[in-house]
Formats: structure tokens, sequence, C-alpha cells
């Protein structure tokens, strides 16, 4: 990932309190707010956000494979978490926090470095008033799909992170 | 981690052919094959294998941070994974291969940088002709759960890697 | 639901052998073949398949209740595992068969006996050669949705059942 | 099952709001209160009950099948939600609810009508203040395992229904 303009690190709390969930993620693509470290160490960034939407972009790399000879499970898993995570996050008012509770990965091909340039979608399915949902796809250039997901988040009202 | 003595990379696939998969994942941890590069990336190691389980330590660092300030729920599902998988690939016999369908990961309490070494146990649930299921927990040094999961492998008879 | 004109029962394996997938769905629709007895016992049917797609609607009710006051998530869970596991169904050609390794379920509202008729929209996500996956979601006749899921395949050759 | 003496039915929210989740269900064992409906319908009873763990006992029939021949596998999810549910309700203070947020089931051995009686053994794997998880798994009377599962709930303080 071209990451010459990113700054790697976490945003100060009390800056991000009078935000909305989607307004954090838009600083954050506009490079007004630290990416945060994981992105460095995936090769992995969040690129557009909207309403119940999250798509991030990334390059898996040698350093990401395990002893099979392909990119390691995990790292599909933590860029779908990060999608569908992040799908969630744009949906919190001010003052809202989320945690993950659960996230399911099927990996339905091996991804290989040189799979390229991969696009994973994350979407909210369901928002309630503490429990969320989402789904999201992984896939290749060519729009082969590589991996999917679902998620399931825990919405609370104190903006701090929570123990479930 | 202490990765002094550990090279990274992946061995040559003609010399696992006549090996089991448990000896594939003892020579890996008496260092007679290179570490999987995911371990240096994630900062975690296997440690020990058994018929059926296969446990991983790690320690959890700044640089996998989520915009949270926790560790990104990719790291629980990339060792937990790591766990899941190899639990599988101890019972596996010379010529067999495996790869991972879907994981499920259940994330119970934050990780965060100063959670300390971590450990996580993998073991096979079900072990059938095409299909294997295995389950793993993530604990921290005082015995407390951070995250679990579940695991379905399928398994195959040509050593190499396959698409499902 | 109207069970008036439908016999249940076990189609004779023989007349199946020559079908595709699709073929024996859309003969069990049409009341060709016998409807099978769990559809009779949680009182749902198939109403509709297409390549890849299967839909099923139900009436939930008061025998299906758990000690909650509510219909038991057994409900939920067989109802998307019909339509996610017949989505897959309808892509096997003659001599094929299938079984369900795994499904996850997320039920995102209560449901009574007084949601009424319900559809179950199941979907392919990926069909590989050996292993495939789905969604599906559950609505009201509002088009609320109630739960959702996703279920992974094996596919073998022969079209008998199969141990996994 | 022996359901002769055993009355089907909804007990009264009033009598049940001083009790804890354990001693609804040791009652509910006990005959005092009615089984839920579901039991009748899928033919399996809660038969022990202690802090953390919970077991049902039941027999698939014929009424539970699939089209291909096979007991239905939202039979094995509803017995496993079952027990998945209850080891989490036996943790309840009075004054505490509970409802199902999702549940992943993997089926490992098809499930016929003469596979007899059943056990599913429910376990708590963690009791949070908000979220707890459990486990279970579904047994022949030799202790072949043919299922197994996890379950994600939501903790609340009213004992009302709620929706997620």
């Amino acid at each position: 990932m071209d990451f010459n303009d990113v700054s790697f690190g976490l945003a100060d709390k009390a800056d991000l309190a009078p935000l909305s969930g989607r307004e954090v993620l838009e600083r954050l693509i506009a490079g007004d707010l630290p990416a945060p470290p994981i992105c460095e160490t995936m090769n992995f960034m969040l690129t557009s956000v909207s309403g119940g939407e999250a798509r991030f972009e990334g390059i898996p790399e040698f350093r990401h494979y395990n002893p099979l000879g392909t990119v390691h499970g995990g790292w599909a898993g933590a860029i779908l978490d990060s999608a569908l995570g992040c799908a969630v996050h744009t949906t919190l008012a001010p003052g809202e926090g989320y945690t993950t509770v659960e996230f399911k990965v099927n990996i339905v091909r091996p991804i290989l470095e040189t799979s390229g340039r991969l696009v994973c979608d994350g979407r909210v399915v369901h928002r309630g008033r503490r429990i969320a949902t989402s789904e999201a796809t992984l896939k290749d250039g060519e729009g082969r799909l590589l991996a999917h997901g679902t998620e399931t988040c825990m919405i609370f009202s104190a903006p701090g992170q929570s123990s479930a």
C-alpha cells in the first residue's frame, strides 16, 4: 500500500468524543487522524465509508504467509473484521461506542502474495439498540470472491472500551 | 517474543512430503524448519504439539492496535486460527493436506499491549475423512479467557494447496 | 401453512438419480414429490427456487415456543438451514450430493406466534468443486429482518448421504 | 421421549420473577413448571442442570427428516441451541434475563431415526456482565460425536423479553 503520507498511531479520545462514528472514519480516511497501527502491520487501509458501509483495500505480502505457502487465514480475518466493525462504526452517534463480540470467516479461495490489491466491503445487516450485525466480502481485482464473513457487535453508551 | 534463534521463511515442499503433519510441526518447533513469516508479523509462535493439539504463545504489541485503542480482533483471530489449524495439522498422514474452510471467533475481554504473553490452545473436536473441526482458547498469564473460537478444515489427499 | 394438497414423506432415491438438484426441488414445489416430514413439524415449505436461490415460507406456532415465551431459536435455525442448504442444492448436477458442514444463525428480533407468515431467502455465495457457501435472511410480512445466517456445505460425487 | 407425566405450556412470568435461572430450570425438570412446547415438537427435554451446565436428551424421529433422508440439521440446531441457552440460563440471578444473539452449529455425522436417544451437553465458556458464551456437544448412546456448537447470549436486567 502507498503509505507515504500516512502517520500511524492513535487519535486522542477527547478529540473523538464530539464526533459521530462516520465523522471519525471520514477524518481517518482524509489523514486528519492517524491511521491505526494494525494497518501498517497488515498492509491494508480504510478507503471509503458511507452510512452502514465501509471499504478496506489491502495487499497481502510474504510477511503474512503461513507454513502452507499461502497468506495466513488471519490476514483475511483481520481485513474482514476491519470492514465488518467499521461498517457498524459508521452508525454510531457521538458518545456511542462498540466492541466486536464475535465474527465468522469463510475462506473460499487461496490468497497469495501475487493476488494483488484486494477490496473488502463491509455492510451493516441489522442495527439494534444494543446489538448490530454486519457482513463483508473480500475480492481480488477481477472481482473473484476470496473470503467472506459476518460479525456481531455490541453497542454501548459510554465511548470508552468495555469488557463484554 | 524471543525470536533470536529463529529464521523465517518457507520450508521446501519436497522436504515435507515424507513427513506426517505432526512431524512437520515438531521440526518447526525445534527450529529445523523455518518459522512461517506470519509469526514474526504477529509476534506469536508454535510452542508445542501432540496428537490433535497445538499451542501457540504470543505477545500482542502496539503495532497490532485498532483505532479503538485495543489489540485488533484480527490478532486474536490470527493466533486462534493458527492453533485451530495446527491442531488439525497434527492429525495428517504423510501425503495428506488441509485447508481452512471457516473459523468463528468470540472476543470476550479486551486485549492490550500490557496483556503480556498469551497462550492459545487448539484441540481437534472431530476428525473425519474429509472434514475436521477444532476449538481453541486464548488466555492471559493468569488464566483469564480473552477469546475463543472454532474452525472447520477440509482434508485432501494431495499435499498441495487446493481451492475449496 | 396450507398443507391440504401436500403429502409428506421421502422420495425414492432411484427416482431422483437422473435429476439435477434444481429439478428435484422444482418437482417438490410442484407436489410431484412428497414434502419432507420436517416441513409439517416446523410448519414451513419450499415455495420457489432458481439457480443458486431458494425461498421458504413458514408460520411459527405455539408448539415452537421456548420457555422464554418466544419462538425457539431452533425454529429460525431450521428454516434458515433449509433455505441455505436448498440454495446449494439448486447447483447440483445429476449424481452430485451435498451435506451441511456448519451453519451460523443471528437472531436479531424476537419471533412470536403472532409474527405471521415469514419469508426466508437463501442464496449461494460461493460454489466451489467441493465446498459451497450460502447466506439467508428471515423476514416478516413487512420486510423486517428477524434473523439471518450463513452455511458451509460439502459437495460430493456420489448421490448418497455421506459422513463428514 | 417418555412425556407421560409432562404437561406442555408456559409458566406464569410472575411465578418466575423471584427465582434464579437455575431454580427455574430445576423446577422445570421436576415437573413443577410446564415443559415448553418446543420439547414435544422436537422430542427432547431438559434432564439436568448445574451452575453453568445444562443437559438435554432427545430422540429424533421420522417427522424431523429432511429430503435427503436424514434428520434435518435444524433438529441438531434446536437441541444444541437449547443446551447452549440453558447453560447460560443457569447463571442468571433473579431479575436477570437473556436472549440468544447467535449460534453456530457443526454437523459431523449424519443423524437418523435409528440413532436412538441422544445426549446434548451445554457448558458456559464465558459469563460477562452483558455477554455470555457457551459450547455444547451432541452425542449418541455410544458417545460418538454427531454435532457441536457455540453460542453468544446477551444478558439484561429486566426479566422481560427484549429486542436485540
